[in-house]
């Protein structure tokens, strides 16, 4: 029986979970949920899927999803999640915006008892698989130095900051990695009408997204602002220390990649964790280091053991 | 309160084991049980902790451990394992014999329930925390290819099987990754009076262990045998494929390890995890893709999400 999902959020993320839960040999997309309903199901991207206004509409017409896929702006899931998990719809975010990290799980977490059903946040790359690797890095090496190094790719965080600046019509920003953790800004701006680089720069430079980073901020023109904003992205994270007393033990992750397209497909196979935790009798929100790493994957837990322990 | 902790067997895992249990925050070791007990604390490699010759000997004079270790060679744990599960203490192996593994979860599975307690196994880090990543990489991106790339460094099963053969005294077989998940090995050999390099050779070959790979068989002396065996060893894991519909995701992991010692924290990282799962409610055996990885490090829960995810 397939595990049910509907896709909450037509977006970059929203597009590629369409085509994520087309490969899942085991899950089903019921239809994309979106303020622009009723468009027709030949809309760029819903590749054939119908689309609803609201989730009780979609419910009604094409069956009630096991699991709801949250695909719009991290600040919508804490608003748009404890209502679905109150009426027991799994649901599954890539929440992303750390420092109120804990404050969602814990608002997600009363939710999802109160619905007796499970809920998966932060459920991308970063956090997300970056945040086992760090925690599988420090349960092998306990003592050492972990460094997350980002990029070079566009920081959607970043961009959306930068957007959101007076004398910004429009921007994409790129990370670029220095090593040690640390990292620079390179943002392409397209500056409103009467607005002067050195102005908006300075306000750049005085955001608190950008404000400790070193940052060089470019002038582009609208049509030129495609050409350097694509969706490549990358990571290494690196670890170097002790396993007991022994020292000189390296490990490192390095991933170059599509961004949403793997932030969509952490999604779905958090979905079909999700059911099964539920399944099993456990109720609250979790995160991707909450999870048994088998129960992301389709298929039989002895089988994927036998495969791949 | 400490997480009590015996260790079974003074091999190279064994000493290493003592030593991340001198570490670890929440870990105190009682003893270690050997054949030959009551050597004294000062023995190489006890740093000051005492022997005992039986677990029951451990357990009267030392106090019930939570969890064993068993730090003896993988073909001893289906045999000792079960007995001690069965007393309901926790175990923790780092059984790597791949054919035999879903026996052994099984075996080990059974022992477990009957004494209402949890056995980790496959506790290392190829099988252990290698299958992690499989898993992840293969939640992250389902369709493409991954290759596990050994060395260059000292297997210790080929080492063992080399050493069994007629004609040879003693033995150390270094894997040498040849790319795409292949390997040669270089066998350096000891000859047992009256033996010849060819025969042995032959010999070598016709072993299941060594005859899918290239081989390459080096006569040295007793003598010179130390000089080209170390516990340096290392792995290249790669996959690359699809999330959802999206070609070319690259993911790849590169660890260069002092190998007994790796092995034995992650051993000590997974008797934390065993308690825990057992207070939790939950009995069986499990291996590390079965295991949420926070429950592998010291420290409350959400303390480690909101300083990982």
């Amino acid at each position: 029986m397939a595990i049910t999902v509907a896709v909450a959020g037509l977006g970059n993320i929203g597009r590629y979970a369409i085509e994520a839960l087309e490969t899942a040999p085991d899950c089903r997309c019921l239809g994309v949920i979106r303020r622009k309903a009723s468009l027709g199901t030949d809309t760029l991207g819903l590749r054939g899927v119908p689309d609803f206004a609201s989730i009780d509409d979609l419910t009604a017409k094409a069956g009630r999803p096991d699991v709801v896929l949250i695909c719009g702006p991290s600040r919508s899931v804490p608003e748009m999640a404890p209502a679905l998990l109150r009426q027991g719809f799994c649901t599954v975010d890539s929440f992303d915006i750390h420092d109120r990290m804990t404050e969602v799980v814990g608002t997600l977490d009363s939710a999802a008892r109160e619905g007796q059903t499970v809920a998966i946040t932060a459920a991308g790359w970063d956090p997300g698989t970056d945040s086992v690797l760090r925690a599988l890095f420090e349960a092998m090496v306990p003592a050492g130095t972990s460094f997350t190094n980002f990029g070079r790719g566009r920081s959607m965080g970043h961009s959306v900051a930068a957007r959101a600046l007076p004398g910004v019509a429009d921007a994409t920003s790129i990370t670029i990695p220095l090593g040690g953790g640390r990292h620079s800004r390179l943002v392409y701006v397209v500056l409103e009408e009467g607005a002067t680089l050195e102005n908006v720069t300075a306000t750049i430079k005085a955001d608190p997204y950008f404000a400790h980073d070193p940052l060089d901020v470019r002038a582009v023109t609208k049509e030129q602002l495609p050409f350097v904003a694509d969706a490549s992205h990358g990571v290494l994270l690196e670890r170097v220390g002790a396993s007991g007393l022994t020292s000189n033990q390296h490990l490192q992750f390095d991933m170059r990649i599509n961004n949403p397209a793997l932030t969509a497909q952490i999604m779905v196979s958090c979905a079909r964790a999700a059911v099964r935790i539920r399944a099993a009798g456990t109720v609250g929100a979790l995160t991707l280091i909450d999870i048994p790493p088998v129960q992301l994957l389709p298929g039989d837990r002895m089988a994927n053991v036998a495969r791949l322990v």
